[in-house]
């Protein structure tokens, strides 16, 4: 049994051994942190390992990789379930993955914003809503349908856990917290979906010392705080970080524009007073071709209006964007957390949504987030983003290393949405997807003959009389 | 047809007329603000009504009253529907509560926290949701009933409007918000749920000036800011909330203890560590028995924290508690809006919920928001905060003027919620409800005799021997 802290004057506790007493073997524990290397509540994590508590069902947004994530539980054989966003990662294997693919731990994979809306819900005492994520998709599976005003929906339940592990910039004896620009996401609202939070915070200050309107999460949904005591090299963090970024697989000898030029156009799509939301991989690229238009950058993170990649020296760690690349933040930026991130983006607030893609479809299906060689999956937010309605621009190769064509007359991959991108930009072509039509060319990339893209697309590919070289005009 | 606002790289508009241009007859417009005198978005009412539209649905908490309110639109004949927590008030009459009452404006009732909830996911792409609040009542009425995990709930829909006007301290070009002290209320999230949010606020501030961890609405949410033209003499209005506090019912010739008694005695009840929220009426008088204990004051305006009355001469009119009197902040406190207030209630971090009440039967089911003389009811926050299982007490008079007693065998009235409340504090004695006894005698106040409890008492009244004298000891 949990044995749950009691109400205190005050929720200080010393140590990160004392934060993490009376969690107890079989409890259920969400973990604050996006998935990049930083932010995690890393002495708590080290606290509960230590701890050696064992059959924990861990909820986060993803595993995490490296010595500060969750990843510490798995290796130590902690953990009985996982129930997340992205089980995996694109590029690289973790222990968490193995574990998953040889059936040591079982994976619960929801998209990111359906997960941060059970858990806010199971806050609120609401146990169960309706969402347009995941309809048509695997995630569908078992789950009740249900037509409400002529559009299709599934029930999906709150999350009510027993403990969560929070990281956050400062607090008080009273529990508020306070966080650090885009490094909220989770953490707001996993202090409100557990019987009790646990807070990891860089400072603890005097109560009255915080200024209640900067409060992120009030102090009721918070039951002990302590000080951080992992202490990084911030050089060395910053380093990792930037080679992760780096980790996307090589261009290699394709034929066509290279990814610069692929970013390139699909930013030109934008247009003017967009909202737009870049997805990882290629697509963040497409960042450092709207600088000075008025786009605003949008990611689930929890930040609207990043900018360019900072300058060397000048790197912040708690502002990232959801491609875990460090940003800025332009004048009229602002902070909030996951919940309300997909709040504008299933609200239909986010106008174009730049997403790789692994097959697109004649009509529009996209498959992004599991290929046949994955063991566990990589959900993200892409298919909240798809249910907002906002135009989707794939970004991709045109074809497999290996030449299989990943435009396809239908999906064999598991569906991201369906009937959802609007445009498909490869290292061949500018393709629109046309209700009625299918693949529709419109540009084709410089160098590149009409003949190569109809033999590179394994789909009818509809050819109007105006095809142009591709424009990179923004 | 609404004419919605286009992208624009400024949000700002130069006058109220400009701010509701497009605004159509038979729009639906939410409006921000708690029901207090203050903080309603006044100048852009103001302008819609001098705009004429018609046919208009209403959708706030309450249609407030005088001049800077809603009010104005009803009675210039401008409203067809509210959808409202408060359709008048407890101890005055209002034109649009006349309106309703000849039937000329429908009336939509919706328990506080299920107004801001369904607004919230109108805004986040939710189509509906379940909801504990208002099972076994009149709202429960002609809605899907489900019982999950073994607990019964009410399906909910979303609600969506054409517009929101709402209020804020300060907005830059980009739309962001900020707000001041605990008047944030509905209107966050009313930005969220409109097809174009209209902000009126005190002060325009440049681009960057606004600090991102303080913005509360991101600019996504908001579509044209403005400056307020409403100008108001600050010590007026100040003196105007002190009358209207005053205007509760006179205790008269009530035998037993006064009211400040009753309630002291209500407050004796907290536990350290507790926190309470406190209704409308004389609940709110227990606020001046809690100075210097472990207690933490909840309002569902969106305050943790608060404490007493300000001195004369430090009132600030944007820190009001849900009783709408003017209140201050206690080091520690935070502020919120009304959708993560309901969260906290509902979710079940609300301890105790002192409430007033027209009758308590005997199982311990609550009638508090509609007596047969009123036309349209207050349901306020009280289902909410029922349904989220902290232990209610109820502070009224034993009997009404003419002599009935409110504490019976089986509630006439509307009910609040079923078999919910766990003490009733009168001018009489404190009684406890328990399961399978009903109505148990704990203390008589002094004066007063067991023999005229049961008389006043029309249900059976469990009589222990160690039934005592009042105790206020806090």
């Amino acid at each position: 049994m949990n044995e749950m802290p009691k109400r205190a004057q005050s929720k200080i506790v010393d140590s990160p051994a004392a934060a993490v007493e009376g969690i107890a073997d079989g409890a259920t524990v969400l973990i604050g942190g996006f998935g990049v290397l930083q932010g995690w509540p890393s002495s708590a994590i080290a606290a509960l390992r230590a701890r050696g508590t064992r059959g924990l069902t861990v909820i986060a947004n993803t595993p995490g990789f490296g010595p500060l994530s969750p990843q510490v539980l798995f290796e130590n054989g902690q953990v009985r379930k996982l129930v997340a966003s992205f089980g995996g990662f694109p590029y690289r294997m973790t222990p968490a993955e193995e574990m998953i693919g040889r059936g040591e731990v079982e994976l619960e994979l929801v998209p990111q914003g359906t997960l941060v809306e059970r858990v806010r819900c199971g806050g609120a005492g609401i146990p169960a809503f309706y969402t347009p994520t995941g309809v048509g998709t695997e995630v569908a599976r078992g789950k009740e349908a249900r037509e409400i005003g002529g559009k299709p929906y599934l029930l999906e339940h709150a999350i009510r856990a027993d403990w969560a592990l929070v990281r956050a910039a400062a607090a008080d004896a009273a529990g508020n917290l306070v966080f650090h620009g885009s490094s909220r996401n989770f953490n707001p609202v996993w202090a409100m979906g557990a019987r009790a939070t646990i807070a990891e915070v860089d400072e603890i200050v005097a109560l009255g010392d915080l200024d209640p309107e900067r409060v992120v999460t009030p102090g009721i949904f918070v039951d002990r705080v302590f000080r951080s005591t992992v202490r990084m090299n911030r050089a060395e963090l910053i380093d990792m970080i930037r080679k992760l970024g780096r980790q996307s697989p090589e261009a290699g000898a394709m034929p066509g524009i290279p990814p610069d030029l692929m970013a390139l156009r699909a930013a030109a799509l934008f247009a003017e007073g967009d909202i737009v939301n870049l997805g990882i991989g290629l697509p963040t690229q497409c960042s450092n071709y709207v600088h000075g238009r008025a786009v605003t950058l949008h990611a689930e993170n929890g930040v609207l209006g990043y900018g360019p990649f900072p300058e060397p020296g000048r790197e912040d760690i708690d502002l990232y964007s959801a491609g875990g690349q460090l940003v800025t933040a332009l004048p009229g930026a602002s902070y909030f957390h996951s919940a309300d991130a997909f709040a504008m983006a299933r609200g239909g607030r986010v106008d174009k949504i730049v997403l790789g893609g692994f097959q697109v479809a004649a009509n529009g299906d996209l498959a992004n987030w599991k290929a046949p060689h994955q063991r566990a999956g990589t959900i993200g937010g892409a298919m909240d983003l798809a249910a907002g309605g906002g135009e989707i621009v794939v970004l991709m190769f045109h074809t497999t290393k290996s030449g299989a064509s990943k435009l396809v007359a239908e999906c064999t991959y598991p569906l991201t949405a369906r009937a959802c991108v609007a445009h498909v930009v490869t290292n061949l072509a500018l393709i629109d997807v046309v209700a009625g039509k299918g693949f529709v060319l419109r540009e084709v990339a410089p160098g590149v003959s009409i003949e190569e893209v109809r033999q590179s697309t394994a789909a009818s590919l509809h050819v109007p009389e105006d095809v142009r070289e591709m424009d990179f005009g923004a």
